[in-house]
């Protein structure tokens, strides 16, 4: 069994003492997360912040975009800033946190405008290492991990809204424990936010478990139109216009419906299909294996993504939508349907 | 911070060694679950299998009910042996495991035909003390937390595949570290599990993430059908026996669906009523807030479980159930209908 403590001691890493020191020398510091903020970005940003402001100095927290509906239950969200090309505050030290590169920030940011100093606490493996300090560890399930680590250099800083915080970042982004990054360290330090007050069961409510009834009305509705193709290699299923008038669900609120599709047995790729307007269909795809790419197939048709999450819209009625797209993963694939 | 060697002291109960003594003692030792297994219960029941067969000892598995599909995956299931009226092998040593009543062995089972001793091992709140050892700690999130503890007498007796079951009755009985019960004791056992080698990316895909395709279609159809009542406080929906057989899904294969119902924003309490066979309905009853125990209704229809999940089976046609029920409910919590 490996130990706490020992653990503890591994922990103390010469950088992380490093951006303690400067943090203590700096009067004013500003923290500045990606745009299209996630669970991990805003986590991070809101218990670096209240950690920072706890010991006495002037803190900023910037984030280009607004944040998401559901995580505005955690204290601190109300202290975040829109960052846009009008800021023209310098600070001492920028912190840049979950940002693999200062481009995520959605604007044309001369970094050096933002702090004299840069400082880049991020987790993901393309990270561009910008900063004047670079903690960058692609073995931690989320930067939240890697923040937990430099306020635990502190007594005592970490207060039940900044354990909060810091819950909701890795949890966000480990997938609830669950994806390879989660490790024995994640859960070490899931065991000390829990004993310093962090409120799981809100949380995990709050982010997890919360549908309108009406939303959760429409996944059933999509749910049980799904059908297989192509030898159970695809799911599929569509919501009409009609669907979202009768259950007075918009087009935002079906975000994130493709996941339940992806939990189909066997499957290798999901396909959801909504009409935005007659005549005017959104698509999203989402691969279930690395080898099954996807943003081609969005691009084909306009669109675009990531690998194995990607979307695009085809004028065409569902039918035609269904068809034309079969077609191309018929053509992309060598799959029979 | 909570020291990890301090939880460790800590864990060393004597009741723990009394067990430990017991089982090194005997020869013939059989493990039994209760009926309709849930991942506690298998996770539980095999990971102890697995570890008493590690010390050289032979060891009986059983279990009313057949296993979910679901956990078939886990290493240990095709040992587990079914329990009926016909078994007469009395072992030195019955270890009862996540049974709060012998009763929720679904037989007329003497308890002393199945072991000369019996040891009882249990999380649920309302258990009956039925052993010759009573080891019963409803703090602990599930079963398999008081497993662990035991199994961590022996040095490492835990090998990878019993991490598996361990975290499989762990994340399934704690709602993925979710539910109240979840501690800083249930993540450090996460923690030791994992760096023993518990596959967690593919225990969380078999369990969370991959269903049937007929299985979601059910799913689909139960979150069609679902309403609210009470003012919103209550979330139901049904499964009937068409249903069951359309899909070609057995009730074993729908544990779990409540989750999905308890999604629903705003509720205090998510109902399902499930068609047995005719005349006779299963229903589970699942709380979102302490406040709102479901045991007692549970119980008064002879039911059982925790203060915030529970069942019971109501002999009635699918409407009655309901009216039975909800008339409960009314009178328990003074909800209006």
């Amino acid at each position: 069994m490996r130990s706490y403590q020992g653990w503890r001691k591994r922990m103390e890493r010469k950088i992380v003492k490093e951006i303690k020191d400067r943090i203590e020398k700096a009067n004013a510091i500003s923290l500045i997360s990606h745009e299209r903020p996630d669970g991990d970005a805003i986590g991070s940003l809101i218990a670096m912040g209240l950690g920072i402001e706890r010991i006495g100095k002037k803190v900023k927290l910037l984030s280009p975009d607004d944040v998401p509906e559901v995580y505005r239950f955690l204290k601190g969200t109300e202290k975040i800033e829109k960052l846009n090309q009008l800021w023209n505050e310098r600070a001492d030290i920028c912190i840049f946190i979950d940002t693999a590169n200062p481009s995520r920030l959605g604007n044309d940011i001369n970094l050096k405008s933002l702090g004299k100093f840069i400082i880049n606490i991020d987790h993901h493996i393309d990270n561009k290492r910008y900063g004047d300090i670079n903690f960058v560890d692609p073995t931690a399930s989320s930067t939240g991990e890697l923040i937990y680590e430099i306020l635990s250099q502190w007594e005592n800083l970490i207060t039940p809204e900044i354990a909060d915080a810091l819950y909701t970042a890795i949890v966000t982004d480990s997938g609830r424990f669950s994806y390879e990054s989660t490790s024995y360290k994640t859960h070490l330090i899931a065991a000390d936010l829990l004993s310093k007050g962090a409120n799981k069961t809100i949380i995990n409510k709050r982010i997890y478990e919360i549908k309108p009834f009406n939303v959760l009305k429409l996944i059933g509705e999509m749910l049980s139109r799904a059908q297989l193709a192509f030898g159970g290699k695809v799911i599929w299923s569509f919501i009409t216009l009609e669907s979202f008038e009768k259950h007075g669900v918009n087009l935002l609120d079906s975000e994130g419906f493709l996941q339940f599709l992806r939990m189909a047995e066997g499957i290798k790729l999901a396909i959801l299909f909504r009409e935005i307007e007659r005549g005017k269909i959104r698509v999203s795809l989402r691969s279930t294996d690395k080898e099954t790419k996807v943003r081609e197939i969005a691009t084909q048709f306009g669109g675009g993504g990531h690998e194995m999450a990607a979307g695009c819209t085809i004028e065409a009625n569902l039918e035609s939508a269904k068809e034309l797209l079969f077609k191309s993963i018929e053509e992309k694939y060598g799959w029979k349907a």
